[in-house]
């Protein structure tokens, strides 16, 4: 951080900046001084945010407080704004270990390719190692040829386990919404294919769930709002819903969600608290909880998530499955709610690395309205065969996260180190902290410029509690405020560049908390806990703000026995080594694994 | 427009807009409430503004009087956000009448290219049709090489002509600084080259102003303020003087302009009100006004400026000369106050189009911060080779201008379709006045966000009046306004694709007034005239808001005998095509051209 001075920072040019690990920049905690509040509290809180005046005073010392002004609004600094985190690219040649594929190849065929990626590591993946597993695409694929089991019983399976889940006894809130006869429509016409011997791909028959921020029929899409599918009718699938049903996946429903992605914890006060499945009085984390939760709780082997600030991974982390969020643009986002334009994508929350890559090569393609993006890599998964991996690792940063957190990731570190021979930098990553408000001063001024006209419309009596202080933030910025956000932007990205001129990845924690307490008085108004949001969000902004792809793995799990997951950033357009990494990452753990409280077998032959 | 609701506009798909002559698309009149001021009145208008409370209420009425509200903060449409408009390209192969530079030729190799593609046209351009004609580059050149006169000799007539102009007779405020003593030494150092016989270029020794916006060692760059040259100093020319220099050109100093580029009258409270040698009762038009109006006189051949709502194209049109926008990015803007990032560009403002062309050469480059751009391309000039060009016209907008602007359009586009065989197609442009006030925002917004530090820093008591109430509305929007002005900006890109898909250009007046009078009161205040503003403004805004290239060429003059521009606004990158057209206009009114009534000439062997 530059010169602190009374009114905002100075910051110093990038290149004058010591990025090295001795560097004198001073590493700003989250300072968040507005106390936790739920029920009456939010509601009276709320009741003033909405008055005119008062309600702007409020404004005023609440982004006061939380140093927006002076580390953004009142920042100095030579950059200009950077809007869009689009990064340009030179198409990369095919390497030993990543494979480049042809431009407007089919989704099956796209994912046959990613099944061939695989094939060399099957044995790793076979084996017994595991403590604990959830099943895989391939074993549901497998299962279905060998007639074991068939795409209905799955369905029928899963169904059930839905209506027990979603029982008052558990309560899991898992889904916004979901159609037995659909489900059960989809199941028959794969179980047909299977027994024709037609199946499409591996992912024929396998059940995939979609957070309710995507398009995908027959559901409206609430956005976890209980006024957005009136507004914006869900009209057909979006683009990376088509090219998961091309591919013969059974669509499932429609996960819930924070309302609005205006949230971390992915407590919904319309559509319930998304429960952790490893334990079910904690929350599953946000925004795309349900996406997050049916993957830990086996009720899919992959779901699909929207990652504006963290969205996907953050979820993920909280419950011990892997989150992978693509390189800004590397999907089109049609389809998806216009929530903000600059820092969300499409990403894949699933039980294996394996899996994740090949939802993620389904998906990826380009539509007519898109941007050119580079042809898509995949990596080719066999740990034994890497190169030395060099890992950026800022300190201070990394150990701002719970004692847990920090131990079980640098034992992640440690094995890295002797089991492959990868190699640590360390390196200081500044102004994270300003970054952070950067970030929210953009998807929250993105998301009012967006949807604001609906909510007037609406009126927003129709919004949760904790929705409407989010929306009264969101509101307040000023275009100045958005402007210098998009110039600490510029400044991060030159800065990042700088960082993975050293390195190939970084490495963090994925969030600072584990899964926290579900309290009593969240249910009719959700809860603005600004504290643990700040240290939930702490290490997911690069992802988003600059665009970079990034990818979360589980690593362990804390005294109680909650997932802690550990976060690598890539370098633009990198996801193929980054999933190659991850794997690597993966197989370290894997006997570590621990089976949630609420977890569904929907494969074993009964 | 779509549908007028009470709190905004829902603008209807681009799609279902009809584009055609008999649209049902309503032409919005400018509609400006606000009051002429100045004096007085305006020093109260400003003490209001600037208290706290007051001045946001006052705020509030301007911006809703002015529709910003309900044409851009409130409207709703479909389109994302566009924030920088630098089009995409392919790079397009050499046509017959056009020819494409390599990359990476130096500035003294791209003006004899440019130079080369007049050849042809010399004997048009040296007959005797002139009733009034300026010296141009070549002219200087020439009688550089001829001995007839040198460098030195210009230096010191142009430096006497600067010394009369300023006295208090004349008091024409053309320059904000000028160095003799510089001035006489670049021209010795040429008058030495061209005693060697080693010119370097037709540039070599030719008198070249530069607006006060753009670094020009050695002097500070003040950009019509009082202060800003204090907290930014000069360091080292801008990347378009630097070649400029390179060429061997002499820079004379640093022009007048309307204060901070935030007004179009040329009216400057510290530095005078640049007159205009067409009657100096009369503006010469901004923000580069001084620009304008020494190439007018005939002090320079070519001025550079800089145009971020119509800044160059305004004063060439008030003031008899060329002016031309470049596409957004063809020359980097290192170098250039950054008082906006996404609508401003360098210009040309010259006495011929030939002259334009030559200086368009010698600062079209690249620079390492740069994005890609296409490679130059240079017209060959020769009106009696070209093929038919389709001109779009929008009726109601083209109307929209006084009686003799029209009449003086109108004739010239005769002119083409009688002697060229050129078309006129006729079309709507729907939402002009909704794009110039989404420009406003975005210009404003940008303009704070960039000097709002600084401005803090020093006290508004050094800033004019006008300028303070700008900067007091420049720093009213919120970041809803600025996002919602690029979903604008998004909307109007596709709207003009279309148009293109059927025209070459777009043709229109290039002011909707004429230069009017200097009243009183402005002297000490400056002058808030919302309603000439937005008509001179009328016409200005694709070539900023969308990026794309436009020119203005002198057709005629109006009953008080003061200039009348036409304006051409062309596809991204087709800068070549619409300086060809531009030089087939200029050819058909070079009969008729004028006098000023302040003229230099600093050729002519005595």
């Amino acid at each position: 951080m530059g010169i602190l001075r009374d009114d905002g920072v100075v910051y110093e040019p990038v290149n004058e900046v010591d990025l090295g690990p001795n560097s004198d920049q001073v590493y700003l905690h989250a300072d968040v001084k507005a106390p936790r509040m739920a029920g009456l509290l939010a509601k009276v809180f709320v009741w003033f945010l909405e008055m005119k005046i008062i309600g702007n005073i409020l404004l005023y010392f609440l982004k006061k407080n939380n140093r927006i002004q002076k580390l953004v609004s009142y920042a100095v600094l030579e950059e200009s704004p950077l809007y869009v985190p689009l990064h340009p690219y030179e198409d990369f040649e095919e390497e030993e270990e990543v494979k480049s594929l042809n431009r407007g190849l089919s989704p099956t065929e796209q994912v046959q390719q990613a099944v061939d990626c695989l094939r060399s590591s099957d044995i790793i993946l076979q084996d017994s190692n595991f403590n604990f597993r959830r099943w895989t695409i391939l074993d549901y694929s497998r299962a279905y040829a060998s007639r074991k089991i068939t795409p209905l019983m799955v369905a029928e399976r899963l169904i059930s386990a839905i209506i027990q889940s979603s029982g008052p006894e558990m309560d899991m809130s898992f889904f916004i919404s979901y159609d037995s006869q659909d489900i059960l429509r989809q199941a028959t016409e794969s179980t047909l294919r299977y027994q024709k011997g037609e199946a499409i791909s591996v992912l024929d028959g396998v059940p995939i769930a979609v957070k309710d921020e995507i398009d995908c029929m027959p559901y409206p899409t609430t956005g976890g709002s209980k006024w957005l599918h009136k507004v914006r009718p869900c009209k057909e699938d979006a683009f990376c819903v088509k090219r998961l049903r091309a591919c013969g996946a059974i669509l499932v429903g429609k996960t819930n969600m924070h309302e609005l992605g205006a949230g971390t914890s992915g407590i919904n006060p319309h559509y319930g608290v998304s429960r952790n499945p490893y334990d079910p009085t904690r929350i599953s984390g946000g925004s795309s909880s349900g996406s997050a939760a049916v993957v830990c709780a086996g009720l899919c082997p992959v779901a699909l998530g929207v990652d504006g600030g963290g969205s996907v991974r953050m979820p993920a982390a909280l419950c011990g499955v892997i989150g992978l969020k693509p390189s800004f643009g590397r999907t089109p986002d049609s389809g998806v709610l216009p929530l903000n334009w600059t820092v969300g994508m499409v990403g894949v929350l699933a039980g294996t690395v394996e899996d994740s890559l090949i939802v993620y090569a389904a998906i990826s393609g380009e539509d007519q309205s898109h941007q050119p993006v580079p042809r898509l890599h995949l990596p080719k998964l066999n740990p034994s065969n890497m190169s030395t991996i060099k890992m950026a690792k800022s300190n201070e940063w990394f150990n701002d996260c719970s004692d847990d957190i920090r131990a079980c990731c640098l034992r992640a570190l440690t094995s890295l180190h002797k089991l492959y021979g990868w190699e640590t930098v360390e390196v200081t990553l500044p102004d994270i902290e300003a970054m952070r408000l950067a970030h929210y001063v953009t998807i929250g001024s993105e998301c009012t410029a967006s949807i604001a006209h609906h909510l007037e419309k609406m009126g927003k009596s129709e919004s949760g509690w904790d929705a409407r202080v989010a929306l009264s933030i969101y509101g307040s910025f000023n275009s100045r405020d958005y402007l210098n956000a998009q110039r600490i932007r510029n400044r991060q990205m030159r800065i990042h560049e700088k960082i993975f001129s050293m390195a190939d990845v970084i490495v963090s924690p994925m969030v600072g908390v584990t899964a926290y307490e579900i309290k009593n008085d969240v249910q009719e108004t959700g809860e603005l806990d600004y504290v643990n949001g700040a240290a939930l969000v702490r290490y997911s902004i690069a992802g988003n703000f600059l665009g970079l792809p990034a990818v979360t793995v589980p690593v362990g799990y804390d005294s109680l026995g909650l997932p802690i997951g550990i976060q690598f950033i890539g370098k633009p357009w990198s996801e193929a080594k980054l999933i190659q990494i991850a794997y690597a990452m993966e197989a370290l753990c894997k006997g570590e694994n621990k089976k949630p409280k609420v977890f569904y077998d929907l494969l074993t032959p009964k």
